[in-house]
């Protein structure tokens, strides 16, 4: 009920830094991005010999301290920091995994979902493997080991060619750091140089920034990097005729210091705020967003449209997991628990809020009515992204068909549950436009319900039918 | 190094509720007040016959959960967010105080600090009490309990006529809770209706639209307030000549969604902001503030100067307590663990940079730097508080004399201190102006050295001789 | 059901050895005490300056390790091991407790029962004092410290005026140790010598054995003993006209080796079970004792009666503390998930067990039915100590009225209500002269119902009129 | 130091018990196998669709309450108790391993050690398995994944071929509980019945005691039987021409209690003693036994060299894992932290000191140094085993070549190096004899050399001429 944004599975980062405190480096690193995921941490170090590893449920602050870093040495590391999905929220779910297999030691951290996981985790457990988790990370893992080839660059190649979906992994062994990321480029990962000799890989630049790394590129689509004491070197770059990188990370997920494509996600968003004053004006006395993911828009908004942005609600900065369930009363406050309105700005105004997205439509109504008891005499709701129609099977956990309020309502109907005066969406080519970039290089399946897998979306869309 | 704010020390709560989860409502109010205090929590609930208490180290949401939240029964009780100052962060100064006493279990939460606290504990233990705490508010408690008198309210008025200082305490008996406010009023308490017959107190009015109860009045200064089956009754009220509210409410401590004295803080934040545009304007591209707290009073700015606001820096939203120090490289990054800033943003402009305060002066420097990277022309700082000149002896954790860097240097030094390309102070007549209260209702010490309590303050400047 | 022995309440120990590791020492002495409270365990130590404590629930070896170990550096220290009375198991009982006093600060631990803290505590609370466990350990300190005198040693000294009942108190401050047991000598404690320089006190003489320390002499009851850097000086002796040690020291509490007025405990044992023997004679072809507590007398009884002694019981050796509970199956195995019975030893023989003592009957029956499944003809069961009658106020876990088998029924019934083929208890004379000391010097109200403190268990025989 | 016994490796047990709380009854039998294991504990149960565990490192009393049993609600279940060898003391190594399988789930506990483990992991790592723990437990649970057929009785079969060494394997599967011993029978383990419907297996006799289970029979060398609706049902029942059960369960390991073989293990070792005295007579004063597992074998001699039976030795029932080590005083202290002669028993006595076994022999020496300090005029050492000249290979944590003493020197020179008056061992051939059973089925390998499986031991042997 307090929320109503789609989730993220999960940040990587991986770093080669002899003389380079690494585990500590990937600490920082994983506290930059802690937004993809807030449910466990792990950081797996090699000192060349051994590979030693620390994770557990937690924010990165929690799950580490001095003791628990302490054992932690080495000249090369990966970290992982993992989202929860409703009923796998377990320690054995949490990242790296680390094995000891007919290679060596290996870690794996892993940001996606695989498509075709089912049909790879039944190929392993007849191939008479045991799974602990119910996580695809251990079967991207399995397939690895079960693969053939005497190196892992080949099963790296192996792997690559019978997976299927998205994924971003991270690989450390004795003395090689490995980044992998899917032929349609789904998830983000990029590469960074640290001082003379170091590298770093992470799922967004702003790990890079925090710890003084130097942005250099991104890892392709398609693209298998190896890192050792020869530096980075391309092992293997599959066919990649199109990227589909995920529309979201613009409109939501990505940090908004990080860049992507050449753009700051920031820009873009502020970007997405202007198109959409330029769709869907409305005349008001003020422009406010919600907090904070749609600030940026909602001060692009209010520059386009020359109206004063300000804020609107305070949102409790200490919101987050809590296990306290409100009761009966407090339910009725609904997002009052984490949204205060400002009654003294909003007293007989006309508002224009701006909000990133509806998926299931649960938290706009409450708060347009918190803003109503607040004094607003109008509401004009704006949403800085398209209708979310279909739902993602790339490793997003957004909703299903019937949950997707945009599934079942037009945009009018829409507007008139939540109670808005008037209510509007960026049109797919509006939020196309503000990145700037090619429109084929990207999936906006969740907007336009065309899937860049072949095949994926219709198991589910036949289901759906079974609702109607 | 990463935070220059001064500290609040406190977030106080109660509540007399009969027929509501008292200790559910009572952590959703803690959980309002947590930027009041982030080192420990707890609640003390009474059913009529016993006090039950849980507190530990940690966010409210990491003290509660449904197991420890199920046996506090009950429909009147107190909770407690306390901040930590260094050395003394231990579970024995978590509150709610409870005690076994001749009248009855007694529990107490404390926000405040006790200027004679020294001699009143040489007093207790004179007269043979025994300390478990470096904490006032135990002294607080056992001269209560020293106090001569049959009832709580002669105690109350006893313990009011030898305490000194800033003091909101909240007591809960076993069947009364009781709201007392120094006659300084330095630190604020108010009232609140909750339902039909249920009543609040808390330190903030934002603790009651959390839980959904309706904002009644101030606590005076020098008020004892007495909270029972028949409702609030004013129960001593001692001879208050002149109040001095903290300013630095206004300024930072307060949520901005909270009221003070008929003010929503949002509002005189950005009439701050406004008022430092009037005294200081400077011709620039655009204005940011320094997130979050500095946000409001840049949005103030930006109106009426009339340059666009935007965001220039991102703050990591998980920065928090974290137990791994930097290394060395890190630690050059500085403030970059903290913000990030946005090229696109910056790149080329020149930039208004808007503070809410500034104690050593340690971060602002590295604050501006980061901007210059960032491709910012021209770097024009502006704080929306007086320079910071006396400590504070009322329970504000600021700085010492030599620490203050408004102490030792100018304006113009600081400007020069910090790389700005100019740098303003609001003015203190600013300050009140913003306000539009009464410029006699405050206290200003740490701008003016006028301390409200005579004697206070010799001490330490007397001391500062030394140093020099 | 598992368990029906009276249970002792706490463990005491004292240490003065500069130059040596005293936190440490004071871990083996509690680890040696262990048998006299498994509840929680705690350590202070004072360097001079400072006192430092680490204290919590459970056994000694699970309170501490190196890392809770290594803070407590010193010269002096006093440790504490407790047993937990229903209803009052808690952290905060757990001892030594310590607080700031107007002497400085100061740390107590307590093995013991006062017999008039009603009236203390009611004096404490009237003189303004609050109270935060249900201890008399606490009354006692607090007693302590709002006591008259400028020293410890006149406030010792005032408390053992007031104080009533059994007490061996440890005392800690900056620079001295203190050790005091009450008049009647209720509880043991000695002195010991550790080195050329080191003085320890414990509860019994075990403790010293295990750390290398030499047996000096007890404390004599009445005594208040000072260590500090001159050694040993008695600072006040109260006049004692007749000492009154438990005789259940003897009877089960104190570890078989340890010395009490100059016995060896186990030897006091094997010559309880020889006066059982003569006094209580039966044909039969095994001696055997419930284990552990009663095989030194199952010893004697063999060697007098000249039967073979062997073991008819295995015990569990991990039973303990779990808090898993048996379902209805297992409540019906009984005692059978504490002992197991070897068939082939008892297969067809005439068995003579031996128990120390028995409180409320409720295991005995049980033991007897499990000894003849497993083949016992004939079950005969001697008690090495009298039939217990009253109740303790001193400080032992016994049982009430009610509650005490002997109480009800007369030997031959009891032995009727467990099934034995005979049943005999040791005589009080007996049991007086296998300790072989003045038949004045002890306390054996349990068993003769005369209380050595005027007045104690009147109200209590009163009150047993109730339920009659 | 404190111990000089061969360690057990783990506990298994097993229960198919419809209508029962199977959970429960499981943790009470992992509670009376204890002994064999004190590192982890872990409980496994099905209800028939799926398998949950909770396993955890410590005591099955501290392992396990009332929330962690909860949730294991079924009908069949298994669990396992662990002892830690060094370096290996992690929660990966906690059993029982439970995965997914192409057959389903499956859990595994399992006591023993594969000999040809190596050869087994590194096929397991050819064919593209990843391993977790260094446990050879992993590997058997692995071994049967990868086997071939399609059901687990054709896998187990398909393990039991392939496998080499001692095992006692219990599988949960959702519907079934399977029971496997090896060939060599090396390790215990039996079948009982829980009332009408009900079946057992465990290491030990004695958790079948401790549940009101009733014994049936022992599981045969090379069988495995299958539990399920219709009972238990022989699987397979490879030909064993002749079993080799460790003579270490009847001089050490079992718990007294517990029989095998048709003796009860407190019968066998009382005939330990009753060999050894007719074969090495003494004239003394008192026969005792080093506390608690000499007991038996004391008695016996005691009574067959008709010389009184006492306790000389007081043993500190709470000795048991500690994470503080002795400082070098204590250190000089020795077996005085674990045992405490008693003077009054051993003054200017002759004493015939009888222990189980000698491993390292650095116990036996402050032993009797201890017992002739405490006034033994005399110290006749009597051990109720042959001297242990090689080491175990099938799974005892027992010592290499080099440390034990008797492959470095003589009866004699052990009784110097001990500095008893005398020293001498049992026979093998009265160890024999006691048992009462075929020679043939026994392994002495440490007592003679002659292991059971071909060609273990000599890659040791050659290793220790590196030593020599």
């Amino acid at each position: 009920m307090w929320d109503d944004n789609p989730h993220e599975e999960c940040g990587v980062f991986g770093i080669y830094a002899p003389g380079e405190d690494v585990a500590r480096l990937t600490f920082f690193g994983l506290y930059a991005l802690q937004h993809r995921g807030q449910e466990s941490a792990g950081i797996a170090v090699s000192d060349g010999q051994t590979i030693k590893t620390h994770k557990a449920m937690g924010l990165v602050a929690q799950v580490f301290d001095e003791a628990s870093l302490a054992p932690l040495q080495g000249h090369l590391a990966i970290g992982h920091t993992r989202y929860s999905t409703t009923g796998s929220s377990r320690l054995t779910n949490a990242q790296p995994f680390t094995l000891e297999t007919y290679l060596g030691p290996l870690a794996l951290g892993h940001n996606g979902n695989l498509t075709n996981a089912a049909e790879l985790r039944s190929d392993l457990l007849k191939h008479g493997a045991g799974l602990t988790s119910t996580s695809d990370s251990e079967i991207a893992m399995l397939t690895l080991l079960a693969g053939q080839g005497p190196t892992w660059s080949e099963r790296i190649d192996h792997f690559m060619n019978c997976a299927e979906g998205a994924y971003c992994l991270t690989l450390l062994t004795r003395d090689a750091l490995y980044a992998v990321r899917d032929p349609l480029g789904l998830r983000p990962l990029c590469l960074g140089k640290l001082g003379a000799t170091g590298w770093v890989v992470a799922s967004e630049s702003c790990a890079l920034a925090t710890i003084g790394a130097e942005w250099v590129r991104e890892i392709e689509p398609g693209e298998a990097l190896l890192i050792d004491s020869d530096g980075p070197h391309t092992i293997c770059h599959l066919p990649a005729p199109q990227s589909a990188l995920c529309l979201f990370e613009y409109i939501y997920f990505a940090r908004p210091d990080s860049q992507l494509q050449g753009n700051v996600i920031h820009q873009v968003r502020m970007e997405l705020g202007r198109e959409l004053a330029r769709e869907s004006p409305v005349e008001a006395d003020l422009v406010m967003g919600i907090p904070d993911s749609a600030t940026p828009a909602a001060i692009g908004y209010a520059q386009e449209a020359n109206i004063p942005y300000t804020e609107g609600l305070i949102k409790n900065r200490y919101i987050g997991r809590t296990f306290i369930q409100p009761d009966d009363r407090l339910r009725q406050q609904g997002v009052a628990l984490k949204f205060n309105p400002l009654r003294s700005t909003l007293e007989g105004k006309r508002v224009i809020l701006v909000d990133d997205s509806i998926v299931r439509g649960n938290t706009s109504g409450p708060i347009v009515k918190l803003l109503r008891e607040a004094g607003a005499r109008e509401v004009h709701m704006r949403v800085s992204s398209p209708p979310i129609r279909h739902p993602c099977f790339m490793g997003v956990d957004m909703a299903t068909y019937p949950e997707l309020i945009a599934h079942r309502l037009t945009e009018e109907e829409i507007g008139a549950h939540v109670h808005a005066d008037s209510l509007k969406y960026l049109s797919y080519e509006g939020l196309l436009r503000a990145t700037g970039r090619d429109p084929q290089s990207f999936c906006g399946a969740c907007f336009t319900g065309n899937y860049p897998i072949p095949g994926v979306g219709i198991a589910a869309r036949d289901e759906i039918k079974l609702f109607a």
